[in-house]
């Protein structure tokens, strides 16, 4: 392909793209294929000679199209969104143009220094305490996810731990030894409702794991009392503690841990690598009315949010910030002849493979530039403020109805989550929609231990119900919703944070819920 | 940004991307930029209202462009190449704007369908033995880098060891501690040429880690001799070696392992793990007449090599495979309740987060099916024998001038590695090439041990006037060569495998070398 066709053939991509974009909101957001469906529609190897591209691109309507999951979708309201905006995709488009592994500074110095410097802006944006900006100990680095965030620092961690215990021994394979005999000690902690990602990177660290509780009594935040009671009772285990991932907004609920007081639990306890996973609603922190969050980052170790969830950012582009880069460059350096260089050697360059786990990387930060540059900071505020909006409009949609629906958390952050009452109560109050600070009328109904044979039979109900009304909406096509257990309780979960959510989205999906839920209790009814 | 004006954004961003690629072989090809060059040229934060994108545009000019390391350029000669083509390019576009992580199945099934049924056109394309299609227990699947690939099956490996010893054990603290005891016994090896990337995957796994001689004598490979010498001397020391990182085209002079007796070996230590890095050489498999390495690679257990170095494709595109899936998702997966549903739970589909240790990932299967189809098998082919040519060209001319440079290895697989001689040897044969395969008449004078004191004073000067002579040559601009170190040997790497590589640039790089190194000889004469 030389530069005239592939001018030719980008063109029709574009329109392509520009097209697909315009009519998002129309298509089926789910894909309705059956698994296997794309290997008959290929041949069974690559082809001996060059195709040429509109052979290529009509591939696209006939193979991928349909087996695509629209995340951009307004109409995609499940787990968190996957963000994705023009300026974005241009920033994709040079990078792949400059395509350098830029392991090292040397490799492209632009790559590593603009990275630097938009992570400093963002550590800005999000009011991030002065501690994490480059220009001191700490720093950020651009990572590929909050997953690959997570086993960084524990590894960091797990490596710091072990080397106070260590650090003093002589090298050799006695210290090996010790330093082994420290590791199985060695446990990390995670909220109950921490991402999955924090279990996982203590499997890929090879270290114990143990959750820390929180219930629906705290609202499905750990509480420093909590988070003490663990780390007491591992040590009367003889584990020890290194680490424990906070969340700012879990999966589940959108639930915040109790930071300001897990403060003092830090100071006690500075063996403990605190790291804050923000993955989505982290990009909050770009409001002055939410950056209250993070002045107790200045007691933890390290904070994480994803700019392609909530930000305007297309997938990968998880943004890391930690206290101490030591720490990282300590755990994971290691610097072969081929790969010295002056610059490296000197310590005035950023080497951020040292940062993480990979070695080489992608010149990621050019998008984040395009994304803070288009929108501005007034744009990006705006576009959180919208969709915060947009789950508080929905919020208040729901409690209307508390005839059909419950809320068992939230609106947090654009997210409410709610269950189907099992069976109709009284009548509707109508369609008035209360304040969106209005509590929901039946939410402490959830507040209890469904522990009696009554309170266990309604239980089984409503998820029954939920669980049908949840099926049913996603299997309509037209949105896309998850649902999640908590303590027993099925629950269905609605995010309003896409770049193109717009009310009339919210209210009609709304209008689905109540359609589909009086379907379902109506039907019920007549069975029984 | 609006679909029209990211028309028009995106258009005059194709035109920069042309522009920049007809004119890479006359920009010098290392940046000049010092440290910290960047952020004096920018403002201490994001603009509070949104740019348009002419502004934007014109920085990259202003302030990325000098700082760009140019991997795409024909007088990139370093490292080993990082491929970008338009296809490739496309294939991002695409991928940015389909946008999903994908972490499974259902998250968008055409993002894990193409990515298996590519991997097996791959697998078909490199003659892999058969155990690693999909249609059996293996399967490949595409990592960001190959450090994460060795990440990856290291802990993978880890678990299985771990697994087979308690295996039998019921869940629960004790059986926790008896994993612990056996992890700290576990010693990962590789060879003493392979990556850093493996011993950088061994402090990640939180394991031991011993080196495999892989001497001069030995061409640099190890050998089956030297592995089972390692593996014993670990057990008689009371730890266990469960991995053993092989490769198949080192970074240094591109040495391939003894794969063939080395089969034996991985029967006879059944608990070792055997991964074969071919990062950069495996794209050779393409072609019939390597086809031969691939067999051993049955009696192995994982295989990787990278779409974005030789093989078209821009970073990052690393392709796994494994002969056991199973071990990958016994060892990574985790299912919590928000991650459920039906399809998963069929186990009719793959999910690929089990696979990896990031949960989210991008779509970039679409750029290697891209580059598949554009150049087909015949074209990938002649790109591939177009650069081993002329990696043989310039080793033919570098032999050609036995007064001033010495072969320390290759040429193989595009890249050869050489010392400039401490002191002009006679008269210069004249430009007279000697045909690719003639061995170089110095070469031995490399195998010697360099103990005595003539000969280690030999090894100083010549060290020294290499060194001299690659640092004015990177100075220069003009080309961009790696150097490193091997046994006290400072070597200088020139590798030919750039898609952009063409004969005159091989011609002019060895004419460089030759006035450099006279240059730099007659000075020293001068100085006696």
């Amino acid at each position: 392909m030389n530069s005239s066709q592939f001018r030719e053939a980008s063109h029709a991509a574009i329109e392509e793209i520009i097209q697909y974009y315009d009519t998002l909101a129309s298509r089926p957001v789910l894909s309705t294929v059956s698994p296997g469906y794309l290997r008959p529609l290929l041949p069974n190897g690559p082809p001996q000679t060059g195709e040429s591209w509109p052979a290529i691109q009509s591939d696209i309507e006939r193979v991928i199209m349909p087996g695509l999951t629209h995340w951009q979708s307004p109409n995609f309201m499940a787990f968190f969104p996957a963000s994705s905006t023009f300026p974005s995709m241009l920033g994709e488009m040079y990078s792949a143009a400059f395509t350098a592994p830029a392991f090292n500074w040397l490799c492209s110095p632009a790559v590593t220094e603009l990275e630097t410097v938009v992570l400093d802006w963002l550590a800005g944006l999000f009011a991030l305490p002065e501690c994490y900006l480059s220009k001191g100990e700490g720093g950020g680095v651009i990572q590929g996810s909050a997953s690959e965030a997570v086993v960084t620092v524990m590894v960091a961690a797990r490596e710091r731990i072990v080397q106070r215990r260590c650090g003093h021994m002589e090298d050799g394979e006695e210290k090996e030894q010790k330093m082994g005999e420290e590791r199985i000690k060695l446990v990390a902690l995670g909220g109950e409702h921490s991402h999955s990602s924090v279990q996982k990177a203590a499997n890929i660290a090879g270290v114990r794991f143990r959750s820390v509780p929180a219930p629906k009594s705290s609202g499905f935040r750990v509480t420093a009392q909590s988070l003490r009671q663990k780390i007491e009772e591992c040590k009367s285990k003889g584990i020890e503690p290194f680490f424990m991932g906070l969340t700012l907004g879990t999966t589940n609920t959108c639930a915040v841990d109790e930071f300001e007081e897990i403060v003092a639990v830090a100071k006690d306890y500075p063996d403990i690598w605190i790291h804050v996973d923000a993955a989505y609603a982290g990009a909050a922190l770009a409001l002055p009315e939410y950056q209250y969050l993070a002045a107790p980052l200045a007691a933890f170790d390290s904070f994480n949010t994803n700019m392609h969830k909530w930000l305007l950012t297309n997938f990968d582009a998880s943004v890391l910030w930690v206290k101490q880069r030591r720490s990282l460059t300590d755990a994971l350096s290691i610097t072969p002849s081929y790969l010295r260089n002056e610059f490296s050697d000197s310590g005035l360059v950023t080497d951020y493979r040292d940062w993480q786990i990979p070695l080489g990387r992608r010149f990621r930060a050019l998008k984040i530039w395009f994304v803070l540059r288009t929108y501005g900071v007034d744009g990006i505020q705006a576009h959180l403020r919208n969709t915060i909006k947009l789950g508080e409009l929905f919020h208040s949609l729901v409690v209307s109805r508390p005839d059909l629906f419950t809320v068992v958390a939230g609106p947090a952050f654009a997210l409410t989550v709610l269950t189907v009452n099992p069976e109709k109560r009284g009548a509707a109050r109508g369609a008035r929609v209360t304040p969106a600070s209005s509590p929901d009328p039946n939410h402490e109904a959830y507040l209890n231990d469904f522990t009696s044979d009554a309170e266990s039979q309604y239980l089984a109900n409503a998820n029954a119900v939920t669980k049908e009304v949840y099926e049913r909406i996603n299997s309509g096509g037209e949105f896309f919703l998850t649902s999640t257990t908590m303590e027993g309780i099925f629950t269905i979960r609605v995010v309003s944070a896409n770049p193109m959510a717009e009310e009339k989205y919210l209210r009609r999906v709304f209008d689905v819920l109540v359609e589909t839920a009086e379907g379902v209790l109506a039907a019920r009814e007549r069975g029984k």
